[in-house]
């Protein structure tokens, strides 16, 4: 069954001798496993193909509305939401917006609010969800407690399971936001294929996010990747450079720094291309530090600052390769702000297919339309 | 046989009961399975065990003579070899005493030697290794070639597969040896059960390998562990420290340097605990940046001055805590100069493991004694 299952994903609708072909099972096996999975709600039948002679030939495809998956990301200044189906087309969405500032009974609020704002927008209730996944700024245990967050008040200590349960439960992922974001690049990104990756979060805040063999790797007590805490590395300062740009207005909001410092580089002013010089200096430490220690295949720059990579590549790779043994591979996202929010969908839609693809389990019940 | 196979490492002579029971797989198909083991010559039958009643108890055990294996540490003032039964029982060993400056001509005839030697003191020819691994310093590449070696003169670019082949062939693994000695740490050492270990060489130079999820990783480009190369992070002038103590005589070996100036530490001479207090301020910067980036379960200290891990434990926990976000655990290795050769051999048995353990390959031929 769960060959079965495993072969008709992501492939639309495919006919009984491919489906045989693909799960390596005989044709007749296939057959009744597929009636089965009709009857249970996981197929559903295609309109028959006709060919030039014979038969119509019947086609099956997962009934990738048979379940949902909410994924959250909780920021400094909103909270987004998505839906999506098992196949991980996004069928809802929701952006609640939040100042840096906002207590964590509001932020806590503002979560509930785009997860409801994305079911309203799917047209689903929350006991249409399979899993759901919040990615948020910390270092976060394994029971899904934030033991640590320097960038967001109130929030050291949350415990997101007890506080989302019963209003996107019954399953609450929470993972670091990076290492979320290391999810998406993998799934959908620019890293498709890559086995050992680090994901550089730059902008506002720095952070790095690890996949190791593909996977997450959070390490043992969840603090991989938190190498900006080494104040030798200098990602502690690197967001100040920016900040300190003298052509910035007065009052400009620090989600919008990184963008006008790197527009007015890219114009050629002397002060703002000095503000990148000294951010990708700094930023580069951090990066050595990483390449150094992981000798990952790729490095992915993402955040704030990816929409400006045109202009931080160049002087990132002139301060980063030399301090690396030999120069790393670069890339910049091209998920903009839906990379954390994409990965806790990534990681929702994976453990379903744990439970899905689990031989020793029961298969979980499959929703009608 | 596989199943059989693998529940017969490791215990001694064990019965059929017991056995199938291991394996879990019936009586009479153990029994088969024991026959046609033993006719392949990877079983022995040891005496029967005489009960209080009814026939003898046939008592089997796995052939850990059936095939050997060879370690090889290749450092700056010797080169070790070890060889071994397929339980890792130690049967042979050697040593070449070198100079940190032999040529690289002069290092492989150590290399041959040593392993002669080994073979020698064993009794055995090379033809009844089954692998063989050499440790190296040095960036190493996945077909066996130094990439890179700072400590060892013209050793970069010795394609060590190539060189070692003829003489104890037909398998060459090549390692980085702060690799090695951490899979020696989870083997036998103080990091048995360990997940993501970090193993720190610490003496004349300073390294480190890394296991995660108890494995060796090396990365894409055997260069994860090489934060020393951070200029940033002090591991490049730690050892200058210990050397700069100004107690000790002239012409002082390099090698005996860390022991003469933890001695005098231990001792209470103030300018040794001052260098002692300036290489565990180094050391401390690099393992925290490899604790910030991996979080591991564990971090083992090795290498020349885990002899006096009395003497630096406690300032080098002093340093290194307060630049981690939790301090990390520490322990001393107990292995002192056998880590690295002890990886080796494991790192070899683990290669004839995985072709012993392979269902869809026909099993290796066993060596009669």
């Amino acid at each position: 069954m769960v060959t079965a299952l495993r072969a008709l994903r992501g492939h639309g609708a495919i006919g009984l001798t491919e489906l045989a072909s693909r799960a390596g099972l005989s044709r007749p096996t296939v057959e009744g496993l597929a009636e089965d999975l009709l009857a249970s709600g996981w197929l559903a039948e295609s309109p028959p193909e006709t060919g030039q002679m014979g038969r119509p030939r019947r086609l099956f495809r997962f009934r990738a509305e048979a379940g949902y998956v909410l994924g959250v990301d909780v920021g400094s200044f909103s909270v987004r939401a998505l839906v999506c189906d098992l196949e991980g087309h996004v069928v809802g969405r929701s952006v609640t917006r939040l100042t840096s500032e906002a207590s964590r009974a509001d932020r806590l609020d503002g979560v509930r609010s785009a997860a409801r704002g994305a079911l309203r927008d799917a047209g689903l209730d929350a006991g249409r969800l399979m899993a759901a996944c919040v990615g948020t700024t910390g270092v976060v245990t394994r029971e899904g407690v934030v033991k640590l967050s320097v960038a967001l008040p109130e929030w050291t200590g949350v415990d997101l399971v007890a506080e989302l349960n019963d209003d996107i439960g019954p399953v609450v992922l929470v993972e670091n936001d990076c290492n979320l974001a290391a999810l998406a690049e993998r799934w959908t990104g620019v890293a498709t294929g890559a086995r050992d990756l680090v994901f550089v979060l730059s902008g506002v805040r720095t952070g790095a996010g690890l996949l190791i063999g593909g996977e997450l790797y959070a390490g043992g007590r969840g603090m991989a990747g938190e190498i900006g805490a080494l104040p030798l590395v200098g990602w502690h300062r690197a967001p100040s450079h920016l900040a300190g740009f003298p052509g910035l207005p007065a009052g400009t909001p620090a989600e919008e720094v990184a963008g006008l410092v790197f527009a007015a580089a890219r114009q050629g002013d002397p002060a703002a291309r000095w503000a990148v010089e000294q951010y990708a200096h700094d930023l580069a430490e951090g990066i050595a530090a990483l390449v150094l220690t992981m000798d990952p295949d790729l490095v992915v720059i993402g955040g704030g600052v990816s929409r400006s990579g045109d202009v931080l590549l160049e002087p990132l790779r002139r301060h980063l390769d030399p301090l690396c043994l030999e120069p790393p591979e670069l890339a910049v996202s091209t998920l903009g702000d839906q990379a954390v929010v994409l990965g806790a969908v990534r990681h929702a839609l994976d453990h379903v297919d744990a439970r899905l693809y689990d031989v020793d389990a029961t298969l979980p019940e499959a929703q009608p339309s």
